[in-house]
């Protein structure tokens, strides 16, 4: 189930998209088309809220952007500013309570939240406030947000600066009020979230993909530790830290954003195509063709095709109409499984020696499948090559890999994969070859295994 | 609203795919998988009727394949045969009765029957056939052939090639009686189907990608006139006419049919490719990358990069969660839809000369809007080269072009239209140059305008 | 599993009720209203036709009158003549192509039929007529009226009347063109159809009860072999045959209609009460006090206690949220299952000999349990009158009884089913009475075997 | 529109109805049954919490019970103990978070609760909790109990007392942890709640019509003031206040509860019965029949009738399919709404002089309707006899009567009244008349305008 979970669905995921518009007409609706633009990055559960000055109207639903919302559902969340959001979500915490936008409706005012993250001392800060009486609906740690804002005293900013100051770990947070909204980031730096202007009004988003749909220019990034108060008099900046440092997702970069973003300064496709260059120095293949594993691997076997002199070529197609629901399949039909995501065509790949782009390996059950695929349309070797380094430890900050267990590369070494994945040859990235191409200031513990926090509770699991 | 749908689907329509399966276990569900790799052929609705020798029991309803179907119904279509489909529906025919396998259910035996195709005689023996008494369900004219097959007596096989017969225009069809199986086609061959070999069983289908997921073996297409019977006793081939040539509709190769496929012995990718290279061998374009409009021109765009030895580029994005459902944007969201649908790499484009190739050019709009969004992101040039002729006549046969207004090339020369879409330069290949790339037997009548069959009352269309 | 459903559902099903309406505003919506009306008739799928004088626009699905039409789909169907149709269904029959009203469209011009009844040559008539190449859709016999009609040339009223003049068993029919409509009941006045005029139009139902809510008033019941054209210049009255009698079903005035309907000149709630006060002459109980079994069996339970003369009390109470849906029970709930639907008042019971009318008995297990509640909750004695004869035939005049084997008193006599349900003592009414209560042209086969027609292949089932 | 929603659901509405069921097999299923029971208490919502002593599973939704849960939900809820809920809400409040069972999840423990009633200082408590940081999900006040009680530290009895002392108004409890289930009523006893037993272990019910279902037997009502503990160790009984008294709400007997319940000792059907025959002492009318409108008032026209020695009769029927949803009507349609629900048997009414009872008068528009509607079917007078007093004062306790303005009673004395819905006489019960049918303990605060208890900011309303 789990494998044919992953066949159909995504190899790694995230658990969010933010999105947030202010002072513009129509917000719930470029909040609509801004998701629309952020869907890749969950798939699972989206809401919206939106403010007319006066009252916060709020609508979530499992499902995409586009089957959750109806024109007659954003008429009924009428006003100048909304925040949005993009949820992936394991089967365990697939609870209504959970998708977010989350709320607080209180006499002392409302505000509604929408995080992208993982808070590493969220149970410790549970445990704290369930003793004092708080009550929480969902498991989501981004619920916590608002008890620790709800329980401070004085401004807005004050309030969330002191809950910031609170949590560790990886958060990329927008807050709406009835007339202002809040962009914030850990201070890590591990999620991102950028701002951007349009006409009298502004744009927050976990990507900058959404801003062009918008007619938003990219202004900056959020800076780590930061908050940015976004009011009808303009943009303030606070930092609730000075310890901050800029360790953003080094996954951003290899798997889940969108080739068109910019994340801190580097076009995404750009650094996958690098990472492809980089790939083809570390050795000359003999082989007659390059492809990559699409989508995400395109730009990368692009950059190698490019380093390498040796053709391009499409070798795979991957079936556009895969859904999130698929009748079960018998245990003969399972093992043919990835074949329903992807084909080869056996035109291009019969009698070739094939140099494979992929971007990642996680569990391995996927790769070593489409190597057979490649096989049995009459691929004479396959040449694996990896736009990234080898997989080893789980991430704590919101990418969904909880235990060592399920990570290949925590079991096997290299030559063990490769016999594993039945690859003529395979070869990764080094993590510094992965920072030449996304960038020096990464968070790459998943395969260094080096956290940039203390994980508190979440560090049993590591010494299991 | 039109063009917004335009935008947001595809730009041109096929009927649909047709699949069919004889003598294996599980038919119903090997048939969800078929339909599933068909399923770029039609999203609008599908069914399956599957037979354990006996009954013939179908169910179909409107969505996709994994929408419409789950375990629990598949496990209502017990049975070794089965045939299923996939429609693409005008809104005007969008009614449950068009839905197909269509059935007839008598005393003298009952059978069900998928088509993908279009009849041009269909309301003169509509009318006929009502003169007799005959009552029509739906208005597809895929039912005419259940009445001219029950009206006729004797063996099923010659039901079906007396009914042929009377059939003037476009089909590709598989009948499924409780214990047989027919595939048939029109006699200028004008819509795709083919058979392959599975254990002790058979396979029919619109395109070839379909078989790997079921492991079948391709064996032929079906020939021009030719009615298959497939029995427990094997194979026997029967011809309906002597009057039959090859005309393959040139569309299938050029847009609608999936890379991996093999039509009349041609790769479909690889046809493609050819056409982007004939394109690049017309003339030689001043400019920096070569980039192809996803997903369709891919192939044509690796070609002419291989050709002109230019970069082959990622320059546009595709939104994989566009689905069928939009809200309604407003006036201003319109001007800026494509924009759901495609993303410019500004990074990659910026400053660049750009060879854009597209497969085909059919209202034109959407073409006028890629070019925008392009030079929005800062290219300097765009030099647009299609990978096919002016589409200048409707098609009759089953692609969903039903006036000349619609058709920008039946209105505007190249000079012309190269100014309203704004690029820097437009070509597009010859007829031969069609031919050159995906075989000589091919229809090319909404290139040439000079259609293999008589249009019967179809013709004042024409004449308008 | 049958057992539940009966307990949940009703005892007898009948298969339909038909409405129409012509030449008034808001035609589709009088009939949902008009249909609402009708809704005990039948309550598993309904539908509505409507003409504008120039197309009929139908719609129809699965459930109750609420359930399936909302205001936009009302508003879909524009004109100013409509017909309608709820529909009981057994599980076999249970597909969509069943669903009323069934149509026509062809070039000679479109109709919609509803029909509530049962043609009892139907199978002889459809192998005919298949023979001939017509095709059936579903498996209802309302169908046969179609093909038999469209197969017939001249007049409307002339093919209506040779369709019928072909036809056994009982029918009554509604057909509307786009600008006429036709009432027929079959020659012996099976089942209920009658006119009323409103305004400049008129209306046509199975029950009168639906005229109040239309503001139509009543003018006569359609008589047995006649057919009635509606249309723009007035009303016309046509008789297909001469071999008429008068031979309505008693199992409308026992338990199918509504108290407040009007039948062949009786009110149903009267005929009820009256049923009651026969039951009470025939002798004298000891008890103290009269209750029914609600709902059906109130009015004779009145009748009752005003001619014995005891007190007339509320003992069992209805559920009023018993649904088509429930969870299905373990063994022991399911022993406990009419308890779901009816509860009896211990402090009124508890300790009284009490007598309990019923309408009628036909499996006898929903009597069995009945008892047995009414003696769990203190009952001294409970002496049951059916305010019907035994039930010993089947009916195959469109109530749902197939096969003599589920009718208990066609397997016990009077003593043997006192004893099998419990009762302390139980009487039933004589046919003479039932004619003496609801009129003397009824149909009484159910109670006699002897059945008004020729039954043709049915009459297999009564051998058995 | 408020009008047609009256005329087509109920009159009055009540909050909720409460059960609970502890130590049994299938606990889910039987709660769904027992919930059944309890439907005609609310439709709009539902839920059902059950325990396997580790883990509480929730499951709830929108919709009469048999539309929210089906097998496979029941089989997802395991274990021995289970509390549900059936609710009505008013459109304002209609927001699924208000749907109960409501929940904790914490460290320290989870626990489910459900409630009807309505708390009169909530706001004044929300204000002090949401001032210490508590966030409320939903508008019901049913949630500030899970906060009081999770603010409190010590026993799980301990703290419900405690939370209990601190409320004012109606409530009716039943308090689920993993292992324990509590039953509590507010100090006046204003809503019903009893306990019962079944085997090994317990039920509890806001009615005592939900027993028979599960086979349980009535033990005692739950005190006012009372705090019930059922745990494996048995039943304790503990009291948070001295201060009590009884106060039943008295429409609970005139209007809520089914005849078949029992409550404080006094079962429905009777004392409805007997008020109906003191309303028969008032006056000697003179009258051809009495009739109830159906069905809460069929009991008090049946004392009536015994009472005056008139015929009772049925003369007005009620629509078993008036659903919760319908299409608009016009103004037209609209004015004969309350057609759509009741209907006269013009038979029976033509002619006479009618006794009509019912049970009270709110707004008085479909009252006015059913005078007319007995007249246009003929009836020569109606005395119109309310079995209770006129309803003057808003109830602040949990039924849905909010405003003075909407008591037609508050605005018109009888003599107005009676013209108003056109009436040839009418007559209430006195205060002292209700108490001597239903108990002499009985809250009357909506015909006296005596609250007993303090209303707090509530008090606003009424000054209005």
């Amino acid at each position: 189930m789990d494998e044919f979970r992953e066949l159909m669905g995504n190899k790694l995921n995230e658990e969010c998209g933010c999105f947030g518009i202010y002072n513009v007409k129509d917000a719930a609706s470029l909040s609509y088309f801004g998701l629309h633009a952020l869907q890749h990055r969950g798939q699972e559960a989206c809401g919206i809220a939106a403010s007319d000055n006066k009252n916060i109207t709020c609508y979530k639903g499992k499902g995409l952007i586009s089957e959750v919302f109806t024109n007659k559902i954003i008429e009924e969340l009428p006003g100048k500013h909304a925040v949005g959001h993009v949820r992936y979500s394991t089967a365990q915490q697939n609870q209504i309570e959970n998708v977010q936008p989350i709320m607080v409706r209180a006499h002392q005012g409302s505000f509604a939240l929408v995080n992208n993250g993982q808070i590493v001392n969220a149970e410790e800060i549970k445990v704290e406030l369930e003793n004092q009486g708080s009550i929480f609906q969902g498991t989501s740690d981004s619920e916590i947000f608002l008890h620790l804002i709800q329980r401070e005293e004085g401004t807005m900013v004050y309030k969330i600066m002191n809950a910031c100051a609170k949590l560790e770990g990886a958060f990329a947070v927008i807050i709406m009020t009835k007339d202002c909204m809040y962009a914030v980031r850990d201070k890590n730096g591990l999620r991102p979230l950028s701002i951007a202007k349009l006409e009298d009004g502004y744009c927050v988003s976990s990507e900058s993909c959404a801003y062009d749909i918008v007619n938003a220019k990219f202004v900056r990034d959020v800076e780590p530790g930061e908050v940015i108060r976004i009011a009808s008099d303009g943009i303030q900046s606070f930092k609730y830290t000075e310890k901050t440092q800029k360790k953003m997702c080094s996954m951003e970069y290899i798997y889940f954003a969108r080739p068109d973003s910019v994340i801190e300064g580097v076009n995404v496709h750009n650094a996958r195509k690098l990472s492809g260059k980089l790939l083809a120095r570390k050795d000359k293949v003999k082989a007659d063709i390059v492809i990559g594993v699409p989508d995400s691997s395109l730009s990368a076997a692009i950059g190698y095709a490019e380093e390498s002199r040796l053709p391009y070529e499409i070798g795979l197609i991957k079936n556009r109409y895969v859904g999130r629901t698929f009748i079960q399949p018998t245990q003969k039909q399972r093992e043919r499984g990835v074949r329903m995501k992807l084909s080869a065509i056996s035109a291009i790949v019969k009698g070739k020696r094939i140099v494979m782009i992929d971007d990642s390996i996680v569990r391995g059950t996927t790769m070593k499948r489409i190597v057979q695929l490649l096989k049995d349309a009459g691929a004479k070797a396959v040449h694996v090559r990896i736009a990234s380094p080898e997989f080893k430890s789980p991430c704590f900050y919101g990418v969904d890999t909880s235990t060592y267990d399920e990570l290949i590369s925590s079991r096997l070494n290299v030559k063990e994969l490769k016999e594993y994945i039945g690859a003529d040859s395979l070869k990764f990235l080094t993590i510094d070859e992965v920072k030449e191409a996304n960038g020096p200031d990464l968070c790459v513990a998943c395969f260094s295994g080096k956290y940039p926090t203390n994980l508190f509770s979440l560090g049993n699991i590591i010494k299991k």
